[in-house]
């Protein structure tokens, strides 16, 4: 993974380009931990060689988790980065596409990168923090204690 | 729904928080009003426990409507704010991921938030105007018009 | 195809609304010539009366060209632009929706505007540079070129 700020005032943009078999959730981490993120959201496209995909189980309280196992586009990688507690948490939802041209996706728990993930991420100069909703179990953004 | 403003040098950038049950366009609607936004786009992610997406049908000039009555993860909401005459228009697209894994979506018709959307908007310091287009009956953005 | 830059302030925000019967990447490339545009990044939802989605088949190191002829919701179409030696390069990814609500997607390769596309592209004061990857035959962004 190799990234570039490309626009600083304000707000920073950073282009972040993923390399085959990166991990996309662990390479994401590990940047936004170098660069210290605050706030940020991010938008990709690319592909990767397998992913696991999950469907929130409101009974569970838990993911279910969708492993699909083959080469898929990445058609929309969506997310933000906010804060639990001192630990900045990214959370993204993605759409592949399959070979025969069928979309699937879901929140995404695993993915790895083959041969390219390109990111667009946007840093804001303010804290995001994430406080457990005891309804669900998720950590949900909390703009009061921001 | 709760938002923030997380920059602001020219463009504004929000970060809007959903909560359980808020109509998504209902709620933003009402955001927009509330901060008077001109010209705005947004992406966002999230769930839904249930939403109505459409298909416009250019024969009939109206949206078929396919109810999804079932939880789903929102994999994208992207859309903008545009004015046709005095009032904010919102025009959103959606993605959205079932209990299985498969993606569907469409023309964002109407959609109950659980147990929240994260959702960022920009607004720029300008105005843009649908005008009433009398081949479709669609109200589309007129660049001529701004 | 109009366009509209909305914001400048070190980065630049341009609105671009598509017109009937315009190829996407056509019709794209032509502004970002006409612009002079450097690294770029893009969001668009909207509708086409047919669209050429790909899936890049690794053996064979090339896109498999999935036709899709009717009418389609753009539920999101996500790219950037970057150079390819001195040719300014569109890469894009499309999921559509269908009449019956399914999403579909991959690479775009070619797709006919009906009735109109909005396009929200946001231009850094940076080159990003692609080089060829042998072993996929792909041309990938290369940050250590820029």
């Amino acid at each position: 993974m190799k990234s570039k700020l490309i626009n600083e005032s304000g707000e920073k943009t950073f282009v972040v380009i993923f390399e085959k078999g990166d991990e996309v959730l662990e390479t994401l981490r590990r940047f936004a931990n170098e660069q210290r993120l605050l706030a940020s959201h991010f938008t990709a496209i690319g592909a990767l060689s397998d992913v696991v995909i999950g469907f929130f189980d409101l009974v569970k309280k838990d993911y279910k988790k969708i492993p699909i196992g083959e080469q898929v586009e990445v058609l929309s990688l969506t997310g933000d980065i906010a804060f639990e507690g001192d630990v900045p948490k990214i959370h993204a939802h993605i759409v592949v596409g399959k070979s025969d041209g069928t979309a699937h996706g879901g929140h995404l728990i695993a993915g790895h990168v083959f041969p390219t993930i390109e990111l667009i991420l946007v840093e804001s100069p303010k804290y995001l923090q994430r406080r457990l909703d005891k309804e669900t179990g998720l950590a949900l953004i909390d703009l009061a204690a921001a």
